[in-house]
């Protein structure tokens, strides 16, 4: 475990901060020794952090004392993960690359900038080639990489998958989002309980935008979004982890639920041929149980809890050149910090960090 | 309120049997005479029905003792209501029928055979006409008008609405039901808790079956159904009552959100022309509050509460041929009961009873 | 409805604020004119509310402007509703009363100040006279009163029904508590959902001492409290309104459960007698359902809905001087704007106003 | 693993049969080789059983068949643990006792017989020898042991760590209970959902019996009830595992909160002297966070999940004399399959399997 790399850590104190701790705590390759936060510096950090997972705060972490963001506090990094709020992070992740630090951000603020790469490992590994553009173009060192919006992350695995094999033509997608999704306080509970929000500020952009990006391909120094007619409907409802998604697709063929199936959960992704730390073995696990998947009971499932998707119920669409299915993300894991930690690892690989 | 129809209502315990003797606790067409159970029978109605509505029972019907099904049980009857289980009903309905009675269902046991009339009555109170094939063909007297899925009411009126005046190409929808629909004990709270469940039994096919045929046009005897290409995906919910459903439609020509909204906020049918006791001002209810219609707070919205179907979210789909919105509806009420009730005014209004 | 009070209502766009406002509609005595918010000032109502109640923003003051506190922001108006933050009301409540104004406040800052009356209409009424000492230390033209805690206020009625008889020597109280008490955003979904919290702040503080407070006795120009100790455990469940209690309590003398239940299903105070219009015919509702009182079916129990409390499974406690029973009362209602209102119609008939 | 005890288990399909094939999975003592059922005998468990469980079923029991109950059944099994419904181990684990099997039954039918063990291992081991009377008296060979209610287990974990230090005169118990104790289907949606029922049939008469056999002590052939005069209040809450207890004790001296954590904190019983297998290090965990123990992030703390209680918010109660605490339990582990496989760990460490 030594000779680990030594990585900070940007809104620690935070949901997606909390499940970033709990997947570093210990990483065969990254050292997680600064924990920053902004309200809660000083503090030490198991009294800062408003800790809501069931397994308790690692000790090693429970004790240290939280930063304060700026030019100095994460010298010794060379890796700095941000989960920070979007309007914090539109000022100090440029700032930390500047000083030559690669950032990894699973943060909105600077997804969609030309020159920045989206990226869910799986699905376009390559789009990291997009570092050596910003690089000149920004004179950073390293740069700045980000991953999605936790909406898009299990989605664009999904439409990865399929696309790869059936000329896709369109898409209609509904979400029933987690509470956690909104971070903590977040979500109110007097407007979820025994109640659905058929509205997340500002998601159903970002999933349309994202996606197509994300699903793109590299063209000199940015990305030709992939051309895919999306209309996506967003709503929140009151289970704590786990965005369940919809979808109906066309293709521009006729494909069987039983095609589509196969293709799914033989899907595989750089990140499983890399046998990379938190690449679980199957990205996509399809379930034939009729009921599943369900929020609370395959959030976790497979080799590496929260970072395989769950499709289930693939059955025809309205004809026999659709598809509808049913999937199951973890938006904190998956759709946050575990792909990101997943990108730090690929980009390590790939000689990017 | 004198001189009003005397009337029987079968599976008078269950949720949606409590829904009707609420509503017809002070009805000035019908006098709810007879309540009719089975495990129940015998009992006084305040302690065989577990009451499930944060009303008090309603005084007059707490003492009335529930009757057992059966030729005689229901003589004083000119009108038979029934919510019984579907198994119960295949036989029980026809063989009041046979005795001369009306008998309105909201059960799904006879919903699709050819001669009986499955009826919102704003979409399609001339259905009714059938009663008459459905006269000559058994030799009933009055006959068997039907309602339809608790999923399917609310969607037909905005499907409606919309084909009157759009030519509409096929609709793709997600729902998120309530725990009601399933009846009591329903779902078990083990299942539901934090929790999505992405499968109802046997729901998406009557969705898909039932909009047709409501949509469609008597010719001879039957009903040809509506040509509508529909996806439809079923989930379960933790709230109580009040189903969610995206819908995403495609047309022959252009229809901009405002077209969508004023036709569907205009849409007005037979019952509101006659003025029947429980229909609504406006059976479609278009809120432009961003984040409505929510179950919880809407349900109970417009001038007889739970008769409503609240649209929010109106804006283009795919392209400028495609709509997407938000429907709410009340599943109890005009769901079922309440539909079942109004169909009844409908009848009474139009010489069926 | 003419010559009504004019009263204005600071901290209107909460959740408390919103129970005035529909509960002050179309009050006999009082006409609501006034909208005061911080935040909210210069906005419509109907805006800077984020209203959460199922039926409708009363139409008459959705458009309504709110003001600015400030001396001069509710001259016309004579008596002013409190249901401000805590902070707020400590400054804000004695610059009204200075300027000559009644303050009927719900807020805990000034509640426990010897010569402000604390008070549960049905309970201790008589301490209004605190006013006429308040009145000369002060300066003040018409004076604070103030209602208590949310818990309090139900729990007070129970116990004040039940020392008026038996001699009452220890109470032990747990709580199970509604997250409206919180206000809004008031308890983040992730901490409740799906999970109970052990602890509400400075709740059971409040509790204790407020009772005691309430069940005293005027004494020269202060409260000399009642002499019972009490061991109270607060805990927040995932109900939206409806605070229910367990009661254990000990007599100098043995007290039957049915003499319990004759005595508090009796028991009536001055509104009563009064014949006030938010009165409830019985404050006090006792049920021999086995299962109930129950929060989401019982909270609006009685003639004046959220104003009585309802209290069931009335049994022996340890031993035949002791009794345990389980009570409901709703903590936005008879808890906090209907206590209030309740108690400027009591002021206003003892010419206090 | 070789050389274990072969074991069955009836009602192996049951929220709290499938806690025991998940603990019993890899158990070093015991082999679980035979699954009962009555509805589900002959079809495979993973089709039978309605798995609620977060973590997939083991795969060695998934395709096992699941047996009729009957004499011959479980033939090769020295040791049974009965999960059965309470009417059906009234018959069967006399059935199996009288074949010369050792049943560990965590069933209400037999735990309140004069000769039958009713054992939390840590407070009461030593009444295993009741067994040695039982076998005379009933001529069986092993016999029958039995584990408590899923609320009393760790309350009397906390009643004997005081009671052991502290004379203890009277203890007053509100509960918190969570849907899983009522087992599958169980609690209904419709009544859980935003609600709270405080009533759970026969369980508060069950709480006071049980725990003061469990506190007894061994005289001749039957155990003398401790005397402890208690007043249980029980609620169900919409929580999914974890029973959340408040308690409020009086004792014969006075008691500081600190005496209180010390002696709970430092209480270990006869498991933890062995080292058992399932014997978490500490029997309660002392939590000084003031709004813990929460059922969501505390119900699996310890070394080994859900077998420790979790106290916290220990404070005076009415005087110096008295306490007031919270207790969480983890209502399927330690207050059933995991109490009883600790069970029939000590039973076989002294010699009675």
């Amino acid at each position: 475990m030594k000779d680990r790399i030594k990585v900070g850590l940007l809104g620690a104190t935070g949901v997606v901060g909390q499940r970033y701790v709990e997947m570093l705590e210990s990483h065969p390759d990254f050292e997680l020794v600064a924990l920053v936060g902004k309200s809660s510096a000083g503090k030490r950090y198991g009294e800062a952090a408003k800790w809501l997972l069931p397994t308790p705060i690692p000790e090693a972490f429970s004790d240290m004392v939280v930063r304060e963001a700026g030019p100095t506090s994460v010298d010794e990094c060379a890796v700095i993960f941000s989960a920070l709020p979007s309007e914090a992070a539109i000022q100090l992740e440029p700032l930390y690359a500047k000083m030559g630090k690669a950032i990894v951000s699973e943060v909105s603020a600077h997804r969609m900038e030309p020159d920045v790469p989206l990226i869910v490992p799986e699905v376009n590994g390559d789009h990291l080639r997009l570092l050596e553009f910003q690089r000149k173009n920004r004179g950073w060192k390293k740069g700045l990489a980000t991953t999605p919006n936790c909406t898009v992350t299990g989605l664009s695995l999904v439409l990865k998958a399929l696309a790869d094999r059936f000329p896709i033509r369109k898409a209609v997608v509904t979400t029933m989002q987690a509470v956690s999704g909104a971070g903590y306080p977040g979500v109110s509970s007097l407007l979820i309980l025994e109640n659905v929000i058929p509205y997340i500020k500002d998601e159903e952009e970002k999933v349309e935008r994202e996606s197509k990006k994300i699903l793109g391909a590299v063209n000199g120094g940015s990305v030709k979004p992939f051309a895919l007619p999306m209309a996506v409907s967003c709503n929140r409802v009151s289970t704590l982890d786990g965005h369940l998604e919809t979808l109906y697709c066309e293709f521009d063929r006729t494909v069987t639920p039983a095609e589509a199936e196969s293709q799914l959960s033989g899907f595989r992704g750089e990140p499983q041929k890399l046998r990379l730390h938190t690449a679980p073995e199957a990205p996509i696990i399809v379930t034939r149980q009729k009921d599943r998947p369900q929020p609370r009971l395959d959030r976790l499932a497979g080799s590496v809890p929260g970072m395989s998707v769950v499709v289930g119920r693939v059955r025809p669409g309205l004809d026999d050149c659709s598809i509808r299915l049913t999937l199951l993300s973890h938006n904190t894991i998956r759709g946050a910090a575990g792909n990101a930690i997943l990108t730090a690892e690929l980009m390590l690989r790939k000689g990017y960090l």
